[in-house]
């Protein structure tokens, strides 16, 4: 930008000439993009947000009158903000918390192993129900990660699933087989995080 | 994991084992993280998420007690579910929409510049206001890469920020002298985008 008023605008002129060839040029774009149908989402990487995305994208859906299933494979009885939110308003979203904790806390291999099935059981029962339209597996990728349930059984089931709903998975360490099918995948980077400055997982920020 | 029943118990006794250990460690590690105080919190990238994981840390916050406020600085008046779920429950949060589109649907720079000085001195409010907990400017990165408000006034009065709030800036292309003085940065990466494939933007993932 410069100086006098007549400069400043001659570069509105300038930006706003330009904005118009840029709106005609997106117009043309979004007319190639056309389809619509359910989306296999996977949020994975390092980083901080992978789950607080998928409960705003809950957010967003619950605006526009769809029907969200929430399930948590990791988390377990301990109180968290997503938790004492849905429990406070359960009209808005079903939410389940299937995990037992971290699998340092739990100690016990064969526990996870039972717990992580019984959650896949009824991430499918969320997944075929017609009447659910957003299906959110919080963590699960921790889970297959770690070979507590089986990638090749969860994969072939997500590859027939029905096409008229959207389904989030989230945790790091996602595995190929997984990206492979899913449409959408955004990778978390940690650039920065308060944990290496001393800071504790606050409230409303990391749970 | 091995084949005989035997053999799993073994398998099974091994990483209980390792996971007593690392339990250990990592409550060593937590103890020395201790400090507590507001964040600013940047989500940048340009990957999927930013928005959606800052809805999602509202949410969490919410489900705590804490008094939540959100600013959209570019989106304007078209309908999203953030949107509709903020009017229809007007209790959980303040939400206000100041922007007045994407650049290239304005056309009009001097516009652009008054909406972003509004809502900027609407955000200096919300940030100075001691009843809010958490505040969240969207998109305020995109205002401050096009210059459109002055990136040095900015992190001068966010260096001086109440610490007793959490703050969150999302959009692509956050400016470095941001991420300077951030606490937490997560960079969304895109690795696969619907976009691509020829899927038009849809509601409850995009908007």
């Amino acid at each position: 930008m410069t100086d006098t008023p007549q400069d400043a605008g001659d570069d509105y002129a300038r930006h706003n000439a330009r904005m118009k060839r840029m709106a005609e040029a997106r117009a043309k774009m979004q007319a190639r993009r056309t389809l619509e149908r359910g989306l296999l989402i996977v949020h994975t990487g390092n980083g901080k947000g992978k789950s607080s995305s998928a409960f705003g994208m809950a957010i967003r859906s619950i605006g526009w009158g769809m029907k969200v299933a929430i399930l948590q494979y990791v988390k377990g009885k301990w109180e968290t903000g997503e938790r004492n939110f849905f429990e406070a308003y359960p009209d808005l979203a079903t939410f389940e918390v299937m995990g037992q904790g971290f699998t340092w806390d739990t100690q016990d291999r064969a526990q996870d192993i039972a717990a992580a099935r019984a959650a896949w059981e009824r991430s499918k029962e969320m997944i075929l129900d017609p009447a659910i339209d957003f299906v959110i597996l919080d963590e699960l990728n921790i889970v297959l990660r770690d070979d507590t349930l089986p990638i090749a059984e969860i994969v072939a089931f997500l590859k027939e699933r029905p096409l008229t709903k959207h389904i989030c998975i989230t945790g790091r360490g996602a595995k190929p087989e997984l990206l492979e099918i899913a449409d959408l995948v955004t990778d978390f980077g940690e650039v920065k995080h308060p944990y290496h400055a001393g800071f504790a997982a606050q409230k409303g920020v990391e749970f």
